[in-house]
């Protein structure tokens, strides 16, 4: 394939702009769309580069291998989150509005990324040991949910599968947002925090516990 | 590759054994292991054949190309239970049973499938042409947990994104499987289904309506 072959896009970043963050921003914009379009396998870094409107030696500068961009993708599928729980971890709100926050934040940042990452997560690649990172992350946060829906009082016996449903029933709106693009995110958020309540064995929450969660996550 | 290079995996269709319904067979085992570890892009219809002990042409013969294979292994992760919803749609059981009896099995098949193939779902190939089958038998599955939803007296408001959430519930234990290989299934289509009646907003099951459930299920 030549280059632009396609006509679509926008402008590249060129002169003043082409620093080298912005050209860093321009290959995960660009690979972002391109793994989640035509798919990890599918997507060379040449094609990544040309997207991105810069030389094959640019890209390799800022990520040695299309693992390593892959990598950075995914880490910014959940160091937002666990910045959230890090902040929620301090205060003395009750675990249930802690865990509705955690879970509000979390599918909000999975469903309104420009790019449908969670998508990424069933990837054969994720194995791969460049991912390793990745991979202590997202356990990092899945063991913050653990200790949340524990905490929040289900049965000892019954915590391991209740958080591993949690974190599945979270991490879901990667499916739900392959199946409809133009989801209402918010709703989407909203509901599925109360789901997590819900299947972590709580009772239903109430507008004055979603307005305490709200209330401890930081403005956006 | 030759032939065999691994030294893993079950004796071969040969001999009397190598009808046209095993080879079928174990072009679906060996593409069900491939797809789900080496990963689908990565996979070649050689190595199929290879692996399933067939020359390419029988391979062909079946399945005319990868996609097809895909195709039929995805028909058998949701008509077993689109078959399961035929047989509680007749019954009067309440609304709340009949999602319980079908979020259940429907967690048992994705969960305890011999190939975690639910995590093929967010491959980009699906949006293939050649996989509109699948998509329709999945669009009809869903439509079923969604009239469930409707009929379980979510509020009218609801039902889109409560389904949604139902639905991607269910399907996450693809996600779970990947992380935890030795999952105990039965505890997460247990807690699952229960976990889906409390998304949906009815009240927590209790011992009597599961084994109401159960009991439309037929026999395993």
């Amino acid at each position: 394939m030549g280059k632009n072959v396609t006509g679509v896009g926008r402008p590249r970043a060129s002169g003043a702009a082409a620093s080298s963050q912005n050209a860093r921003e321009a290959v995960l914009e660009a690979a972002g769309e391109l793994f989640t379009g035509a798919g990890y396998a599918a997507t060379t870094t040449r094609a990544i580069a040309e997207r991105a409107g810069l030389r094959q030696a640019s890209l390799y500068y800022h990520f040695p291998s299309k693992e390593d961009i892959l990598a950075a993708l995914l880490a910014a599928t959940v160091r937002p989150s666990l910045e959230v729980a890090g902040g929620l971890s301090g205060g003395d709100a009750p675990a249930a509005v802690r865990l509705w926050a955690l879970a509000y934040a979390d599918i909000r940042l999975l469903g309104g990324a420009r790019y449908n990452l969670g998508a990424l997560y069933l990837l054969p690649e994720i194995a791969s040991p460049n991912l390793a990172p990745f991979r202590a992350e997202r356990e990092q946060l899945k063991a913050v949910y653990r200790d949340l829906v524990a905490e929040s009082g289900a049965h000892p016996d019954s915590v391991a599968v209740r958080s591993n449903l949690v974190f599945g029933l979270v991490e879901s709106i990667a499916i739900i947002r392959r199946d409809d693009p133009v989801l209402d995110v918010e709703a989407h958020a909203v509901e599925g925090a109360d789901g997590v309540l819900r299947v972590a064995g709580l009772p239903a929450p109430d507008a004055t516990l979603r307005a305490a969660a709200r209330a401890l996550l930081p403005r956006s």
